[in-house]
């Protein structure tokens, strides 16, 4: 089969590789329909993940038909259509008992496998380990384009920055980045009752689509971002949450920063480097901060939303490529902000 | 009357000053009954918060004797015996309703006004505002000593630390500080079920506190506390809460680096300075960090559990001072390691 494989910092390419097939009794193997391209995945071509060894298959979001099943396979079977999650949970150790597959011990205390431990879904086949405690099955009537975000970016953003930002029936949020996670989380944050939703990014284009996916207000980052969402909170306190999007020092501070006393941080960002935390203005703040990579836990949830029409989760996918134009989806994610480019879906 | 009086970093006497009476409608004057020395008069003393102006009487714990009621408080009277806790709530504001009086909008949008922005217990008598939504009547049969640290430093182990750290049933807790706020957070982890409480601390004999007030195992804080914390709990992954009761950053590192993916840090301490939060290796743990000042809405029922025996509050007195002797107090409380010293409790 083709897939899209890592060859170490700065090299890849799109080869010719074994087909999967079932190892454990608990594997499928999938026939890939729909794929993406995560930010994750450029940061594993900079170097950035070093646990990703040369060799590995790229990518851990798709939407595929199952063409094997291990033995212990019951509930699945051949040309079953599934949405194959980032997250891989075993079903059965404390961190999946506790709703927290992110964890997971069975896959080396990590949740996210597939392109990083295993090989991923940037290919004609993968193998998917604990199948069926991990995959969901796709209804009739929901197409790939709007279940393929519900692998990864849709429950990141809602689980990691509004559930974990605890965003409540007329609450003020912020989200600072409105790149295609920030995006996420704006359109879930509606969803949950938001009263004023405000997006904070250093690109104008970006916060074009921030409206498009529900923010009320827009604001260009820079020396006054603070004022400015004071003076949209009540008695200029801040706001109720403040969700990262971005993955830096200086957007985690200004989110510490714009959040009232008693509210709660959300960082969704992955983080290259450590901040500083303002512990001597922070600690009489009365302040939470959360930190998560995504369980998915949510997804049947979300799907429910997206089959009822109250979440478009395919307006997150601005590009299509065939599958064998994996290099050029590449190019054009990697440069999103030229191609004003959110996610890309890639298809069989 | 007599009062304990702060004349800028480092001067303090007892002076004679006016006695307080009632100036708001909503005000009472308490005699002081019993009263208590807390880390925040010292660090006051030592200029770290300058809000605290030259002529202000310090204290912010205190039982007392209701002697004058304003002309707006209908369900307390002359005679009453009364706990003054440490926030002042007005009830009435968006934070009171909310049940975070630590951030009351009526007194500056800082609920600890006593001995901070207005004159305080550490004195014959103290002015009392918001008296009926603030004040505590004390039952017959319960007494100054075990009544005493709900003030403030008990319900700040429970609420910043406990319950903040959302400590449950069978969860491995850390306490990094066994001074006497550490002590009540271990007192009060206890209670919420705890399967194992480790103490970890500089100096031995707070340690040995540790042990009196519940703590399961005790740790000297060193190059291996993280490994052996790391021995004691589920597959060396780390405790389910970390609750920091010092102040500074190495030891608010230490929690973040002995919690488990998906734990909480619940920081108790009181910082001067920021620290270095390692988002690197943070961002994908599923971590919660808290911060706060104590709210004191729990003191009803920490009242109860003091009532029923389940919590010996008056432990964290070590040494029993006259009201005329506030100045050796001070003496005993500053240098507590050298006289094995908690808290002092200090009598009309």
């Amino acid at each position: 089969m083709k897939a899209l494989v890592y060859h170490g910092p700065g090299q890849k390419s799109w080869d010719t590789v074994a087909d999967p097939k079932p190892i454990d009794p608990t594997d499928i193997v999938v026939q890939i329909d729909t794929t993406t391209i995560c930010g994750t995945d450029l940061h594993i071509l900079k170097g950035d993940v070093p646990t990703v060894e040369p060799g590995r298959i790229l990518g851990h979001e798709a939407v595929g038909t199952v063409v094997a099943v291990g033995s212990a396979v019951s509930s699945l079977a051949v040309d079953d259509r599934v949405l194959v999650p980032a997250i891989t949970s075993c079903g059965r150790c404390a961190y999946c008992k506790r709703a927290m597959p992110s964890h997971c011990q069975a896959t080396g205390g990590i949740g996210w496998i597939f392109g990083h431990l295993v090989d991923g879904t940037q290919a004609e086949y993968a193998r998917v380990p604990f199948a069926e405690t991990s995959v969901h099955k796709v209804p009739d009537g929901v197409s790939d384009a709007q279940v393929l975000f519900l692998a990864d970016i849709l429950p990141t953003g809602y689980e990691v920055g509004v559930r974990n930002g605890q965003v409540k029936p007329g609450d003020v949020v912020v989200v600072v980045g409105a790149g295609p996670v920030g995006l996420a989380a704006i359109q879930t944050a509606a969803l949950a009752g938001a009263a004023r939703i405000i997006a904070v990014d250093v690109v104008d284009s970006r916060l074009e689509h921030a409206r498009r996916f529900g923010a009320d207000e827009t604001i260009r980052s820079g020396g006054s971002a603070e004022e400015q969402i004071a003076a949209l909170t009540d008695g200029g306190l801040g706001a109720d949450v403040a969700i990262e999007a971005v993955g830096i020092p200086e957007t985690f501070d200004l989110c510490t920063r714009v959040v009232r006393p008693g509210g709660v941080v959300a960082n969704i960002g992955v983080h290259g480097a450590p901040t500083t935390l303002h512990l001597e203005d922070l600690w009489i703040k009365n302040i939470t901060i959360t930190t998560g990579l995504v369980d998915g836990t949510t997804v049947p949830m979300l799907l429910n939303l997206v089959r009822s029409g109250k979440i478009a989760s395919e307006l997150l996918g601005t590009h299509d490529f065939g599958l064998n134009d994996m290099l050029a989806a590449y190019d054009t994610f990697a440069e999103a902000g030229r191609h004003n480019a959110l996610k890309v879906v890639i298809r069989r």
